[in-house]
């Protein structure tokens, strides 16, 4: 493991993502220590031997003291708060996130934060299940983490971010921010909803039906038990890209019921979403190929990166 | 294990369902064998210890002899010659089926084969897999399996049909066809569209999409992967249902697309459907509840036994 991936990490909130992360680095022997607001998941995590606070403060004059790099693992609505905490006790810390959009998330802390040094992460991995009992050091294990790579992306700053992803057991997956949350949108958000609406008429229609559902139902509808206020608050945070991504999912829809009812066919959604399922097997089933031939810091090392990752390549250094 | 379980069982047709269904019942010591037009399946079958034969007539001859159950297994488009040729052959033999539709194989069987004896079933068991070599003795164990109960259903073969369920391993779920029908556009044909949809919207959005893509996106579009001729065959033999099902499903996606479009929120739908997921969990995560006090043949059977289905109970004497 390179040096670099042994700085220090602050991580603030302490659900499944933070959590796990924690756990992940402290149990590989980085020092790695945590915030949460609940007293209840700080003893939590004290008695399972991690580091864990229920005092802001104290937790980010540490970081400060450190130089650690400081992790927004919050939900959503609880972010602003954070960034101004770290604004103004830790301020030239480096901030990452794992928020499941970017963009809002970038706005934020350049709107709060505007002098902060600050790269983006969303790690693709998750369950239904939320909290630290939920948390699994294992989570990121061979999982897809996102790291925000623009033109003005600092080298060092990316260089740290993607080392601790590394350092949980990802992958890294250099993107812009928007053609993550476009991506998200596609890939879980929609997802989400495609789930909530399956989920909902085949329960509308029979205790029967429910008693009847196998495989396809269970499955298809597992992301609709997260909690809904998660889910809603994911969802909501990326409505421009969401609102498109479904939309085109409507549209899709009604091009099969009106070649269903006029021609008793349902050849094309099917035919597309075989091929489609084909592709994303062919992508996720191989080992991940790597990224090659750059040396971050050297010129347009960003835009390589994100031109080799829109190949579905991942940095792996 | 009831007497009546060991009656013969000759199984038509060899795929998935057949095939495990045959596996199980040899296995379990029950005379059953099998045809297939697939000699090199036969081959497979014969290897692994089983009777099969490509020989249709022959194999009927001996269910004929044997006063066997006949189990239609083969896709739907393959289902007409098979009972003609079992009425033209065995047609003392009682019938049932494992298509995942019911009217239309009900409506099938009385024109080809009016005075035929026929009980319809559906097991709820399957996978994307086809084939001899994805059949698995298990493949039952603990799903439901519908069984057609009308008014007209005969005691003695709506016994048999429901005894060789059990004997497979599942759980028999009376029901009449129509109500069949709809269950199963609602919890397995909607999905498949659901899924279908999911899959190619996220597969259109960018191959960096399918890198990041998880368990969400894994889950929500496995059935996709289905073969499209196996898909098409369930679907479009059950399109007026599909229709109702597919039409509320856009509905509904149309209203949550307009609440985010003109609120922000997606917790109309979101809330539904963690409202049916929890209704599913809750039925298909406890034990199954037996069916009570109905003696099969007593006056009304069959609609008490629906009534109780409707219940999600189901019949395990």
């Amino acid at each position: 493991m390179p040096a670099a991936a042994s700085r220090p990490v602050c991580v603030l909130g302490l659900g499944l993502i933070g959590g796990s992360l924690l756990r992940r680095l402290a149990d590989s022997g980085i020092s790695a220590f945590g915030y949460n607001r609940s007293a209840a998941t700080v003893d939590a995590a004290v008695a399972d031997g991690y580091a864990a606070s229920s005092d802001l403060d104290v937790t980010l004059r540490r970081a400060a003291e450190a130089d650690a790099t400081v992790v927004l693992a919050t939900p959503f609505t609880a972010l602003e708060a954070m960034v101004v905490a770290v604004r103004d006790t830790a301020p030239d810390c480096l901030l990452t996130d794992v928020v499941s959009v970017k963009e809002e998330v970038a706005e934020l802390i350049e709107r709060v934060h505007p002098n902060g040094r600050y790269v983006g992460g969303h790690p693709m991995a998750g369950t239904a299940q939320s909290g630290w009992a939920a948390t699994d050091p294992t989570l990121f294990e061979g999982a897809m983490w996102m790291v925000t790579t623009h033109d003005d992306t600092d080298a060092d700053d990316w260089l740290t971010v993607a080392r601790m992803a590394r350092a949980a057991g990802a992958y890294v997956v250099p993107a812009a921010n928007d053609a993550h949350d476009r991506a998200a949108a596609a890939i879980s958000h929609n997802p989400h909803l495609t789930a909530a609406v399956t989920a909902t008429v085949g329960a509308g229609e029979s205790d029967l039906a429910l008693r009847l559902a196998a495989g396809s139902f269970r499955d298809g509808t597992r992301v609709a038990g997260t909690a809904p206020e998660l889910q809603r608050a994911m969802l909501e945070a990326n409505s421009i890209a969401l609102l498109n991504t479904l939309s085109e999912t409507i549209d899709r829809l009604i091009a099969a019921r009106n070649a269903l009812r006029d021609t008793g066919s349902v050849a094309v959604l099917v035919d597309d979403g075989h091929r489609a399922r084909a592709k994303y097997e062919a992508i996720a089933g191989a080992e991940p190929e790597p990224i090659t031939d750059v040396r971050i810091g050297d010129p347009d090392w960003q835009q390589e990166l994100r031109r080799q990752a829109h190949r579905a390549r991942v940095w792996m250094a």
